[in-house]
This record gives C-alpha cells, sequence and structure tokens, in this order.
C-alpha cells in the first residue's frame, strides 16, 4: 500500500521555460533507462521477491523513492514547457531564427496531446514499455540489472547536465546524479554481499555445474579477425569464479554439422520438394 | 565484415519434436535476454566503440559467437516443429488428449506464419525489438548491461533445462549454460579491469563528482515502513566507490514544496479557470 | 513523494495455486485497462494539473490507491503460481490430461522469465505500454477516460469473476468490484460537476464556436444502408449540449471534389510520369 | 461490405504546402486518438454488436464516416509536402534560416519513406496500434470510450487549429470540430439512453452487486496528504448510481497483512534460500 | 468518401463454435499480412497516389474491397467463440479433456476483453501495428509489396484451411484463396505493366545508374562457405534489368580499411582515453 | 557459423560530421527496409529452408553480406555524430541560426543514449522491430518479399542520395545502390525460377485449385466509383497464371447476408438484450 505527501523531495523549478531541454528529459521520465524504468523494475522485484526481508524491504525503500523521481521531473517538464511558442507559429517563426529552431525542435506531442503536460515517453517519443523492465525472481541476476540501470541513467542524466544551461534544471540533475551515485553504490555492495553469500559469481548459483559442458566453459573463441583480444584480462589466468582457467583459443572449436532439415507436411505449403 | 562457415558450432538436433518445447525455445532466440538481443546488443557496442582496441576486437569476437548462437537455436526449433499436429487438429484432439493439450499449447505462428520454422520472438509471441539493447558509448556502463543480459540469460536457459525431458536439447542447453558461465566471467573479468582503470565503481567516471548533490549521494532513505533495509551491507560503513560513508535515514530528507504549476495559453485549451 | 507501507490494502491469497488464473490476472495489471494503467493515467494528470487543487489532490489519492491494487495483483499472481507444473513436463503431461492442459496453457515466460512471479504485462503477454495512458490537461477530457478506464476495467474484473471458481482470488476481485464502482460514481460525478461549471458538454468548451462549422454540427449522416439509426436519441431533438437541434441525413452531404494530387520532385523517385 | 465513392466529403486543400503542418496533422491521422482509431474502434465494435439493431447501424454509420476523415486528412498531408525542401539541404539551409528550421523540423519518413505521402503513424512518428482501441461487446462501456475519444480528439484538433496560420487547413479543422461536437453529443446520448435503460450507471449493470464488496463501494481513500479532495461532488452525499452514499475517510482502510511469499521448487533457481 | 452496405460480400458462418479456429483466424484480421494489412496498405497507396487515375482508382477497388473481408472475418469470429468454455472453467476442465484444452488454448482476451467478439489483432495476440505496411509513393516498389503480402496472405488461409475440420469456416477461406489468387494475378500483372512502362525492372528506374557504382552491380559474392549459390540463374548470364551480366566470386570484393573511431567530446562521457 | 573480418567491404567515410544525416541514416539501419531487416529476413529464411541446398546457400551468402551493411552504416553514423553540437546548446543556437537548426533537428538520443552512436532504430526513433521480417518456410512468397524489400531499401536510398551534398556519404550510398541494383536483379530471377519450376505464378503452387472458389477467381469487382480501373492489364485477357480469364465487373458479387449475431452468456456481461 502506498501513501503520497504533497511535497516533493527536492525542488523541481527551472530558469525559465525551454521545449528542448522538456524534451530531452523525456528520456529520464519514460526512457529505457528512466525512473519510470527504475521504478517499475524495483517493484517488480519487491513483490516478487522470495527471500530475505532486507532484500525484499529495501527494493521496496528504493522503488518508492524512484516513483518521487519521476514526480519531480514530470513536475519539471510542465514548467519547462510554459511559455512554449505554440500559437500562430508560422508568424512566429518569421520573426526570428531562434524561435524557429525552437517551434521545429519541440515535441509536437507536448503541444496537441498533453496540452503542454509531460508523457510517459522518451525523447523521441516511443511510449514506455513493460518490455524495459526485468523481475526474474533471482536476485543476483536482478541487482546486476538494477546496477546497470544506474549506470545508464547517470551517464545520461550527465550528458544532459552538459547539454543544457538553466542551472534550475541543473540543480535537480545535480541530485539525480548524487541518488544515481548512491544506487551504484548500493546495488554493487548487494551484489558483492549475494557473491559472497551464494559462494561464485555465476547466476545462478545452484545449477549443478557438472550439467553444463564444462570443458567450454572457459574457452574464449577468435571470431573476429586480429588478436587484441587476447589482451584481455579474461583471456587467461584463473577465472573469476574461482573455478576454471581462461584460455584463448585463435580458432574456435568447432562439433557440429552442416545442418540439413527435412520436409515437413506438404499441408504446410511451403517450397514443394525438386522432382 | 562478416563470413559464415556452415557448420553449427555446436550440435542442434532433438531426440524427437515437441512444438511445446519449440515454443520454450523462442524465448531464448527473440526474448528481452535471448541470442539476438546479446548478438546485437555487442554489435552495436563494438561499432560505437571509441576507445582501446582490445575491447573493441573483445566485443566482436562475442557478438559473431552469438550470431551463431541465433542459428544453432533457429535449427533446434524447425527441427522440434517438423511432425507437429498441424492437420485435422478437431479429430486429433478427439482422439488422444496429449494432442489435445500440444495442439492447444502450441504457438499458431509457427504453423501459420512460418511454416513450422523458427520465429523472431519470444515465448509468447512478442516480436524482437530494438528497444531491448544499449550501447551508451562508455563501455564500463555497457559491459554491466552485458553481465546482467549474460545473467539473466543462463538463468532462463537453466529453467528451460528443468522444463523438459528431450536429451538432443539438453545437450544444446549445456553448450549454452557453459557459454553464459564464460561470458558472465567475462564481463565480470572487464568490469573489473575498468573499474580499477577509471579508479571508481561510478559510471561516469569522469563527472567532476562537486557538481553532483555529494551531501546526499550515500544516503539510503527509509521509504519503505520497517526498517530491514538496514540490515543491508548498503547502510553502513566505507562506500564501496570509497569516497563516502553510507548511512540509512528513518526518514527521508524533504527539501521542495508541493509543486504548484503555472496556467499556460488558454489556446491550449486545458480546463478553463474558475472563475 | 510516495511512502509504502507493508500491509495490502486488502488480503490477496488464493485457495490454492492456479498459473491458467495467473495468465487471466495478468490483464487486470499489465493491459489496457489494467491497474498498472489506471495508477499512471491518473498520476500523470495529477503531474499536470494546472487547475484546482480539490482536483489534483484527488487525482493523486486514486493514483496512489491503485498502485497499491497492483501491488496486490501482483501478489496473488505469485501465489498462484507457487506449485505450478515447471518440471519435467513431458512425463508429467502424460500421467494427466488435465496437467497436460495446465502446461499447455500457462503463460510460458511466468516460468522462464520471472520464475514463478508476476509480469508487467497483460493475458497475452503483451509488455504494458506508455500508448494507453492519456494525459491532455483539460480535466473533462481526462475524466472521460478515467470513466472508459474504470468500466472497462469492472467489465474484466466481473468476466474473470465469472471464469474462475478460486474463492480467494473472488475476494479479491470483489474488492476490485466494488472499489470499480466507487471510481465509475466518482469520474461520472466529477465530470457532472465538470460540464454544469463549464456550461457545456463539450471539450473543450472554450473553443469559440462561431470558427467551427456550426452548419454540420448536428448532423447524422446515414453513410450504412439501412435506416435504423434514425431511431436513437442521437438523430433528432434538442442536442444535449443545449444549443443545437438533431438532424438525420439520409444521404450524407458532399462537399468536396475527387481528390487529385499534384507531381512531385522528381528526385523524390516516385512513380515517373506517364511520357 | 464498402464502396468507396470518390468526392472528399469536405475539401481538403492547404493554401500552401508546410512539412511542419503536415507531421502535426499526423497526429490526427494515426495517434491514440485520431481517425484511424475512432474508424477502428466503431467497425470492431459494430462487428462485435449482439445487442439491438439500430446500435450496430448507428456504429456503422460512424465508422464509415471516420474512414472518409483519414482520406480527407491524408489528402491534405499530401498536399502540404509538395514543395517541401527535400534536395541539397545543407546548401538550402545555408541560404534561409527558416528553410534551415522546416529542415530540421520535418518529419524525415514524410521523404525518406513515403516520397512526399502520409504516413500511418502519428506526429512523432509512432506506428498506429491495435492497442489504441476497444471493443468490449458492453455498448455502455464502449460508448463511454468514444465520448472519451471524441473529446481527446476535439481537443487536439483546437490546439492545432491555434498553433497554425493556414485558411486551407484551418476549414478542414472547422469541419472536424463541428463533426468531433457532433459526435460528442451523440455519444453522450446514447450513454444517457443506456444509462436510463438498463437502470444503473455502473458499467457492467447485471453484475449481482451483492457479490461485490458492497461496504467499500462509496468510500473516498485520503491516499495524498491534505484533504482537498474532501471538497469535490463525490465526497460526500447520494451516490450517482442512485444506491450508495458517499464517505470520504481521512485514512485508508486497511484489511490486508504484508504479504510473505512461499519459496518455489529449487529448479527455477530463483535466490537460494539462507542456509 | 465511403459507403457501408449491410451485406456481407460473401457468408461467414461456421458449422459450430471453436475458439481454437477463431484463434487462428485473429492472423488473418489482424496479423502482419492479414486483411488489415491489406486494406490499410492499399489505402494509403492510393491516397498518396500522384500517377496515373487508372492505378488510383484500382487501388482504391481493392482497398475497399479488402475493408469488406475484415468484416466477414471479424464476424466470422465472433460466431467462432459463441459457446466457448468460458465459465466455471475448472469444474469443466475436470470433466472432460477435450474441454481442458480448448480451454487453456483459448485466447483469453476473446473473453475478458472483448466479451467473445474479434480482436485488432494477430494469432498470439499483438496488436496490429501502422509498422506492418508501406506506401512509398512509388508504385511498381509498392506492388511488389502488395503482390508479397497476397502471396504471404494466400499461404497463411492455405495452412488454416489444413488444419481445420469446420466446413463453413473452409467455405469462407475458399472465397479469400480465389481473392487472393486474384489479386496476386492482379498485382504481377501491373508490376508487369508497370516494368515494361518503364522499361527497367529496377525500383526506382529514373535514378540515374552512372551515380551507382556499376562495377559492382551484378556481382554475387560468396560470403558462406560453399559454392552451391553458383548453381542458380542469379550467378552468369544476362542479367534480368538487361544491362550488366552476372558474376559470381568466390571471395568478397574488400575495398574498406578497419574503421577506427575518432574520440569525442570528453562531455559525453564516453570510456576515458588511456592515459 | 559466423566469422568478422575487420575490413570494411566498402569505406564509410563522410566528408565532415553532420548530425542530421546520420538521422537519416538510421532509416538505412533500424527501419522497416533497412539493412538490419533484410539482414534477418534472409538469415532466417536461410535457417528455415527444408529445400534446394542452392538456395539455401544463396541466402546464407545474401544474409552475410547485409550484417557488414549494418556495420557500414554504423560506422558512417558514428563518424557523422563526431562534433556535433552537444554542449551549452542554448548559447551555441544564440550565436548561429544554422547550429540551432541543427541543434533542434538532431536525433537527441544520438546524444543522450548513445553518446554520439548509431542506433537500432530508424530515423524518427521507432527501435527495429522482429515484425518487421518474415520467413515463411515458401521460398516464392519469400523472394517475393525480398524483391519488395530491396526495391524499397534503394528507392530510400536514392531519396537520401538526393537530400544530401557529403560526397563521402554519397560514395557509400552509391554502394548501396549498386548492392539494391544487383539484389533486386537476383531476388527477381529468382522468382522467375521458381516460377516456372512450380508451374505457376500463384503462392501457394500446389493449393489444390478446385478448393478455392475458382468461379471468383478472375473477377475484379468495381468498389470504387468510376470505372478506370478497367483501363488496366488486369482487367480482361488471359490471367498472368495462365488458366483463368480476367473479368471487370461493374458492380461487386453479392453472396452473403446482412450478419445478426446471437447473444452469448450473460455472464460475459455484454450489453443486457432489451426486455
Amino acid at each position: 500500500m502506498f501513501l503520497h505527501q504533497k511535497e516533493l523531495q527536492f525542488e523541481a523549478k527551472p530558469d525559465k521555460p525551454n521545449p528542448l531541454i522538456a524534451k530531452y528529459l523525456q528520456e529520464l521520465i519514460g526512457g529505457q533507462y528512466g525512473e519510470m524504468s527504475v521504478a517499475m523494475q524495483y517493484l517488480f522485484q519487491g513483490w516478487s521477491c522470495r527471500g530475505e526481508e532486507k532484500y525484499k524491504d529495501m527494493l521496496m525503500d528504493i522503488a518508492t523513492e524512484e516513483i518521487g523521481h519521476v514526480e519531480m521531473l514530470a513536475t519539471m517538464v510542465a514548467r519547462l514547457l510554459e511559455g512554449a511558442p505554440v500559437e500562430d507559429q508560422e508568424a512566429a517563426m518569421k520573426k526570428d531564427p531562434t524561435i524557429g529552431a525552437i517551434i521545429s525542435g519541440m515535441n509536437p506531442q507536448h503541444a496537441i496531446v498533453a496540452g503542454l503536460g509531460p508523457r510517459p515517453a522518451d525523447s523521441v517519443g516511443n511510449p514506455w514499455s513493460g518490455a524495459y523492465i526485468i523481475a526474474s525472481g533471482n536476485l543476483l541476476a536482478d541487482f546486476r540489472a538494477n546496477l546497470n540501470a544506474e549506470s545508464q541513467g547517470r551517464l545520461q542524466v550527465a550528458r544532459i547536465y552538459e547539454m543544457i544551461d538553466d542551472r534550475g534544471v541543473k540543480d535537480l540533475l545535480s541530485v539525480l546524479l548524487a541518488r544515481d551515485s548512491y544506487h551504484q553504490n548500493l546495488w554493487a555492495q548487494a551484489v558483492k554481499e549475494l557473491e559472497e553469500k551464494e559462494g561464485t559469481i555465476l547466476v545462478p548459483s545452484t545449477f549443478p555445474r557438472n550439467e553444463e559442458r564444462l570443458d567450454i566453459a572457459y574457452d574464449f573463441y577468435n571470431f573476429s579477425e586480429g588478436d587484441q583480444s587476447k589482451e584481455g584480462s579474461w583471456a587467461k589466468g584463473k577465472a573469476l569464479d574461482g573455478e576454471g582457467e581462461y584460455q584463448w583459443l585463435s580458432t574456435p572449436k568447432v562439433e557440429g554439422k552442416a545442418p540439413k532439415l527435412d520436409p515437413v507436411t506438404p499441408k504446410m505449403y511451403g517450397t514443394p520438394p525438386e522432382k
């Protein structure tokens, strides 16, 4: 059960309206790694959690914080759209080339569909999708997904930070950068904790390793000409999982044969066989 | 530039046809974390690589291997569909309840659209989407995405392994399990290498930290009642990034005010103001 | 800003596991008119609200309630999936035709992707989409969207209620039916209030009517042969907007000409003109 | 069965080409509430209609009219694209900043994919989706969907009307505004007729109310701090359905317990339990 | 402008209800190559037609016929769903394994969302998408798209024809098979006519060939080991376009260099360069 | 199994960076008819091939070539994005209107998400979709799909060729134009070969024609007023399939009746019947 408090956790006021920045911030609301994604991802992970209570509680803490992040960004976008050049645009464009650029660069759905409000979509207008998120029931796997999400997220915030000049927006981005820093620390920490507890870095840790092809489980195959890949730490030495030894093969192992499929019933009307 | 060799790297032959297993394997072909996803993700990361040659070469090696994985699974699906009960289904269903279950459980597009061949889609029929993948230009961020992808991927393979009885399919899954083991080792190793090189676990490592709100960059906010989240290693002690000290706050910090949006031009025809 | 309370608002326990019911309930979680849709729709409407405070507050109240509904359904789905026949399915199918039907009817992603947890998707597996929702900045328009959403929602709950036998699930559905009843009352009431305040049923109420083609604003055109449409209350009498008089025309008015497009630059390489 | 008449019902000629307006009009063709949506929605409702003939006939009348609306808008877009600055754009941009703004603002698919013709997509390029529409088999529910669609539709037309200066386009928009007015009247009227006939405003009207939790069917729960929501007409007095009495509760009722999920088979390879 | 006639062009009555067949027929309504696709594709091609009137008229003739095909199939699906086992399913499943298979095989949205009516979606539930269709403004290109669509369409109808036993449904499929035959003839004929008129088989015919790399315009590159591809009619002899001579190269020509991308501004926060 | 060679097959270097051209080229990477589509389409056709080896080999040859085309375009896009005006945009816009136009026209995801790299998406940002491609198991059908894809593809390349001024990009487009020419020749040739072999132009060729409604298999129905469609070669004379005789009917044949659906169980809660 959730409760809503009217205050934003942090302030969300731009120095002045700017519909291009509003378009950029949509990536942080409804993009693949935006706040809708992390909120929903953590919620579904929490709701699926069959493990220890401290992980479930922590997931719900962060998930709930992230819904508030969507709120701050949605508010910021609404304010950035105030005063956008939406009326008699042709006349306005002729007067001033900068206004022309703003009109042509603005997301038209911000005006036509949302009446100068935020959209559940990314910076090019793709609607947010449930396909962005994962909740697998395996926390080590999912915490890696979360660490990735917060890494991509902070990266995108940092980029927008450099693209814009508005101090008010930058102040909110500073907050998001800090929270994404903490969340990277947090997920990396929780990953470390679980790896230690499960005794391996491999997900899933409990699958019996003798049922996988262990003889090929430490091979690097050189599928792309050139052997620079040999220089990496993944190419030789003790594997991180503590069990095997990496080896770099200049030519990929081949065991299979060229596949030849059998014909199926002619009632599927595939290409008829040669007579 | 790519070249194709006729042999499959590993064999892909089921003991006998089984359209339900064919449906499951689609998740590994065209699902969010299937082989199309990892192949495309590594390709775009390689093609975007502006950094050291060994990473680019390594990305192209693995990417190229993964296209071959799609091929093995596609071949397996084609063979699992041979002999599927596609003709005069009503009559067939009446004769045998197991056939009835197979008919009703089979993916109808395997017959109608693909004529008993594989589909670029997942186990419930969603077409594969470019929205599944990421190539950000920041390798540390992207290698975390890759570690996640291989973790989710191996988890899904392990689950299907337990769901089925077919030895031939299991043999291919053993191969995939092993390769996903290696690729988890590899990405974890590469992540470690980059973290050490960049001197921090935070992505992006070069963003000036004094431009983020450092005062809130180590706080855990207790947004969900109950304080079990306090028990985690993320709640106190030195942060993994080596700079701050985690702290757990029983009540979230609040700095913002309740937002009140200004009206916009009446020409957007929002709700008219109270008179 | 949001807070999370551990208790579910209402209980979410099935009598016994049942993966087919789990599949059905996904429609109520991630379908076009599921709880994710109403939660997100009301949130974005609230965040875009530039009008009176009571509407904004009310939107946030209901939105926050709905996030809790997603939580209850997600929990129910997780419990319905416990004990699903996921192992050695071929052997299990042979033993019992009912198990066979369950295996073939189950959503395979519930096992493979979510490890027996809920998905942010509908009953056939389409991921939830931001394209399902609307927040236009015009409350009368949006409250009509909401009334529709709660109507479709209650209808779907009622249908599932009849399809299943599980008392525990039915108890939760009884709750949802009641809340959807209230929310239908609420949105219908709010629509009535706004229509009275704005003095018309037309959205948007403030567009100057002399700039629309008033001469055709009350015409019913008989585009489909047969004249039963003439019997409706929309075909004659005073219009609901209080301004015009409905009229039924047996033949649609035609003012336009057959369109003939001009050629464009040959550099677009359309079909070359006849010589 | 359908027939096509060459004349457009109303004229569709812009004063002069303008690719930015062409981009805007795409929202009215292939957006969530564009003419493709209403045409398809009414067609599927008509085709699913198991009720009285007058509703089916009426649905087919309006649906057929709406296909003609798509035609008028598609024609208008084609004409707005004539003469668009598609050749040697770099040179053209340098000559004139207004042309620069047009080039950068234009939808590139209008040139590259459609050769200066209309697209089955919205103003930011999302392809039209069957997920936009509903046909539930319950006319009262669906007529509410229709009333919403015509409300959002007229709102969007009104906004574009203000954004542009072209008289020819505005003339067509005046027609659409008028037809959307009529269709709002029509659906509101049909809703009223059905509510009176079914004797309640609740959808579905025939579900036995004693099987829902009537004790919570009139409660407003204050989930968002602040009590402005108490001021609405939905908070006290006789409910619109004529049966209950609204009540406003300052604190949400809580009946459930904090959910704790049972473990599932270890073969799903979720997080292993603590030892 | 369109008109609707109540009669179906051909009868659409199944022998008896069957929800599995209803699920199959959805592919023909809302699949990639279903009737919604051809209807919409021909409409947009007609509306974009800047060429000779006979092509535009023909496109509108066929497009309008296809809307009627959607109607026949939608009606058939509605009838196939009558009497589906939607109530108290658990009890029903226990009684009869065939009913069990039907329940688990049925598309749940047919009941829950559509109340036993058709859906604008394919046989696995993907909503129809505007991304399925093309209207490029070049008729030769588009008629090839149409020939493909009618080929895939007739193939899918033929497959379903063999899968089912219902005579009534088969009668409608016989009609569709015949119409798809005609439409294949028609598009192939129109393609031939345009190729003769334009004097080449190459689309677009008017692009100056000296601006393409003519020296590589007739080469087959052997990218996949094995030289069976050499046996095809595409490997030697006069090219179909009447200009060049095919040649088969055992090794692909290579002109390019290994790409090495330049670094970009550090403000994009990509991977930092090696020191 | 695939191998990667570092060299690009052809060079991919623009004269100078240009983010607008980068946006256009995305259509050729991830659009409906871009290189990802043809690569994936030919791969799945090859993997599904149950027919003669020469077709399978040829499909794999071309598919593998096309993956290399994606690589060349991805490299070109990365280079076109170097030096894009991504920093302090507001200041930059004020200085120079051309830069303003570039900023507002640029795809924001090129900077925010990809850090100045390519995206698996089209020119307006829609992610590439598995729904774009087909592999039906019937080669004649699929080769027609391929001929269409190469026709649309070459058309789009030709259009972009005219839109831009950059010689380096044009050089790569010249290559693509030539390869698309060859591939059109190739698919047309293969289609011809198969048509001759199968003895008909109809797909599928083996469906017994007496099970289709032959009496209506050569009729053109005049569904759109005006009889210009009568002038086409499809309207009279021997049909291309060599069996029937085309005929043009001024009025469509009508055999069906107006459909009247039966009521379904009241438990689906459709509109209740009139009393």
